[in-house]
């Protein structure tokens, strides 16, 4: 087996290392894993480390030959990778190849891949961490995440990427492309931007004064910790992942405001009834969840 | 010394506790310390648990001859034990006693102590878990956390309120009870009510279908769960403490919402720049934070 990875960074960089780590299935561990990436930067360090067999110097060579290419660049890099693939690469992404993705949205993708005409299946795992490169590369990202698998385009062979993701150590759940595109913009897109929001209330900023910073931040406690942890994320992959996913992102922002604007006419009003059953309705569900 | 506890679970409960743990100042350690709740359960357990040195059947038995007086029931019981401490209970409160709380908001019961007359100094310690009673009870629930010391009402002993948060393990933070309820509807209130609406965004209720959950909820990680782990706190205790807090809650909620109505606008015009600067300014100040 031959794997080919377009994009090398924190996501492409620990799939590449947890394919590489003891109790790796064999038919991974004797792979080939070949990488390219516009710098180099990331292959040359992979290559060091003993994980990549070998560098390409372009998308091209590094396809050639290969049963699986995994796209692990930023999401706009890809999909214009997918067009590529479908045109002028065409010849060199060989006719059993699949090509499959890691990034956190999936209609835009799929619907280049149909338009595209290659063998596609998107891949979505759900690990991240505040940081990028392959430097923060960690073989353990995915171990008991969900890595959601979409469906299969112009012949792309599911059970190739889902084994690819129990290969990592993840749990592959299967959603349509659009359907996982909703249920991220609630379950992971909406809780970035209201982190990023909660700092930027009391924080402000140049245009907002700052009125409230330090002083708050010396009583910051483990709610706040949490619930503004995820605001650390790096802001050029979370432009074009919202950008990606805008419709969602708005539906779901819709209804967060929503809940809030309902809130803020309960606590007006002096609703003490509708208050506690606001404030129990999103308990119990969150109970359920466990810690 | 003695010190009289009126009311006593979780946060009441682990200040007995630490004051009862090794290491505890000598002072504390060698003091009586004596409990009333309306149901007397918590005191009943502290004492069985070798933590209370005695129960006592009302209030006024509780804080006579009491050199300091800590009230740690519902906030809304509070306030009217201060009523009553400066009322029919007054002669029962010696003449050296302090009395202090440990509720969320500081304002109102700080009015309320000037109004009854009663030497007081307002307490705070930043501390809590999705927890409640004396059975959850921790001696190092308020190790390196926070307690804000509010100022000294009627000749209230603000060293000797600091000098209990020491003793607890805590930091003390002094600030004055208006601008302490404005720093936590920032910093710790605006974190609840955000993170029970997200919840609630993704998973409905009666009234709002709840069409993306559970489907939603196998696809949640570490930022969803830490954005949310909050949701879980007691709806009555919250209830109490927004409507304790109404003003400052308004005022910090029109902000978020501010903020997010800002990210809708340069989401719906394609504001690629904006939108990165949005998410870098946020970005800049949880970094700063640390973990």
């Amino acid at each position: 087996m031959r794997i080919a990875f377009l994009g090398l960074g924190l996501i492409g960089g620990s799939v590449a290392r947890a394919l590489r780590a003891p109790g790796s299935p064999a038919a991974y561990a004797d792979a080939e894993l070949v990488a390219w990436t516009p710098s180099g930067d990331g292959p040359r360090a992979a290559r060091a480390d003993g994980v990549l067999d070998r560098i390409a110097n372009d998308p091209e060579t590094a396809i050639d030959g290969a049963d699986l290419v995994v796209l692990a660049g930023p999401p706009r890099a890809c999909i214009d990778l997918v067009g590529r693939l479908g045109g002028p690469w065409r010849a060199s992404l060989g006719a059993v190849a699949t090509v499959t993705d890691v990034a956190s949205t999936k209609a835009a993708i799929t619907a280049a891949a149909e338009r595209a005409g290659i063998p596609f299946v998107g891949g979505h795992p759900m690990a991240g961490r505040e940081v990028t490169g392959f430097a923060a590369a960690d073989a353990a990202l995915f171990r008991d995440r969900p890595w959601v698998v979409t469906e299969s385009v112009r012949g792309g062979d599911s059970a190739a990427v889902r084994s690819l993701a129990v290969a990592c150590g993840a749990r592959p759940v299967e959603l349509d492309a659009a359907r996982h595109d909703r249920l991220v913009a609630a379950i992971s897109h909406l809780p970035l931007l209201a982190s990023v929001a909660l700092v930027e209330a009391v924080a402000g900023t140049a245009s907002v004064p700052a009125a409230d910073w330090p002083d708050a931040a010396a009583l910051a406690a483990g709610g706040w910790r949490d619930t503004t942890r995820i605001a650390g994320g790096d802001p050029a992959l979370w432009t074009a992942i919202f950008q990606a996913n805008r419709a969602e992102v708005l539906a779901a922002l819709g209804r967060l405001t929503g809940w809030l604007d309902e809130f803020r006419r309960l606590l007006e009003s002096g609703d003490t009834d509708g208050l506690f059953r606001w404030l129990s309705e999103g308990k119990q569900v969150r109970d359920a969840l466990g810690t």
